[in-house]
């Protein structure tokens, strides 16, 4: 039997996938991001995790930060452009044909470096599932990744802080006192006025205090300013990414945000596909494959 | 002899001056923002510092957030276009007569309003003082303000909460672990490289990442960074205006961020004007004048 252990190993969680034969059979999720396991704990929570599914025959594959400096074993990035067979032969063995941890990729830009760590196993397995080979992508979350693939090569890509922004806002500057303490629920009306804000182009260090005053005038409830706060930096994320109506974008992410995109694209006139769920399984299943058969 | 107590009582500082006959005599600060001020607590604290220098003939006037809604008494915002008598003309009067409290000003552009408290002051102050009747003007801070004066008239005014964002960053952000907990000397060189970054074009959401992954390949040095990031945002903020080579901007703040201005602007090939210090003073000096005199 073909068995793979799929491990998505981040900041924040830490989330595994036995496979076997290529069909997801089980999935384990626990807070055991990087930052919660001390130097020379990874072998421990690993086997406290995982350890029961790693028999003689299984291959593990991890994805993530796990592979950085603070992580189990430094993986040293693959620079760009980078193919999928490309990250695969730069595996970083912590044992050596049973785990490995796959380097994430950096590019540079004008003397600017750039950084992913996971993100480029999840744009190879979203384009496996559509079956494409050239595509725009984005990943929102607390750092968005924007990635271009050309030829089934990841050619560029670009890390923005908008999730980040966001929580910085909300929670620690002057728009925290207008904000409602409680998280509403989200209003997409407000969401869509934020979005058109920013796309006007003023820049949010600007828009931004526009969640401050539209409350002080009573123009906007005070329920709907998050949702609105969330349109000014995700509409200001979609600005700069120079976007033609017409163009296409693949959004890779958790659902409530994937729609969020979807609803800011859609009133640039961009069309959106969707990724099919475990886009990190599937990609490092494809590395897995690329090994066997290497 | 004219007395004037001119007070600038803002968020978090309480300044004063006493001008007789035209001239600062004497100046007093205070850290009694109106933060620190508990409701119907104004008055005790106005005649603890500066209650002797009150006498029968003199007249106070109070710019700032002294006149808002968690201030000492409403002031309602005077809308632009406004010219100093305007203002003038509004004074909301804590005692009649004796102490009165100028408004703000606000502004709506596209169903976006924006405000400004004391700073209305400020730049009639700096163009008094620099004997002009039209500007372009910037009052760098926690939230800047860009100003436009056409003939003695505020025809438009922006806040840009570029001081804010900074602090949020260097404090609260992925950044606060890779910049260093102490404050360096500040950093010209690396400051002018923010600037330079951010007037590419890419936008604050991406550029701000870019002070991590600069740290990550070792390309600046740790004490470096918090200059870099000052330039990343300071660069953004000149960006959003639309400045041309040639341009003249008048700047009315702190020296240090004075400065940090005027290197920035530098780079876009725009030429400065400081206004003198004390631009509150003289702002509300006029103000006192056009009283007198109407």
């Amino acid at each position: 039997m073909n068995r793979l252990i799929a491990i998505d190993w981040g900041t924040s969680s830490l989330r595994g996938a036995l496979i076997e034969n290529g069909n997801v059979t089980e999935e384990r999720a626990f807070a055991r991001g990087i930052l919660t396991v001390e130097p020379g704990g990874f072998p421990a929570v690993f086997e406290s995790c995982f350890g029961d599914w790693m028999t003689q025959d299984a291959l593990c594959l991890i994805a993530g930060m796990a592979g950085s400096q603070q992580g189990w074993m430094g993986a040293p990035y693959c620079p760009c452009p980078a193919r999928f067979d490309d990250v695969a032969a730069r595996l970083a063995w912590v044992v050596p044909g049973r785990i490995a941890i796959v380097p994430g990729l950096s590019i540079d830009t004008g003397g600017i470096p750039d950084v992913m760590r996971g993100e480029e196993t999840q744009v190879f397995g979203a384009l496996q599932s559509l079956n494409l080979q050239s595509a725009r992508l984005v990943l929102p979350g607390t750092h968005s990744k924007w990635v271009t693939v050309t030829d089934s090569q990841i050619t560029y890509f670009s890390t923005w802080m908008t999730g980040e922004f966001y929580a910085l806002l909300r929670q620690h500057s002057i728009l925290a006192r207008t904000l409602p303490a409680h998280e509403p629920p989200p209003d997409p009306n407000a969401f869509g006025q934020g979005v058109k804000q920013a796309l006007r182009g003023d820049g949010l260090l600007h828009t931004a205090f526009s969640a401050r005053t539209l409350a002080l005038f009573k123009r906007m409830a005070a329920d709907a300013l998050p949702s609105y706060l969330s349109g000014l930096v995700i509409g200001e994320e979609l600005r700069c990414q120079a976007l033609q109506p017409g163009d296409s974008v693949v959004i890779v992410g958790a659902d409530a945000l994937v729609a969020r995109y979807e609803q800011a694209l859609a009133l640039l006139g961009v069309t959106c596909q969707r990724a099919a769920s475990g886009a990190t399984w599937i990609g490092l299943r494809t590395i897995a494959q690329s090994l066997r058969t290497s």
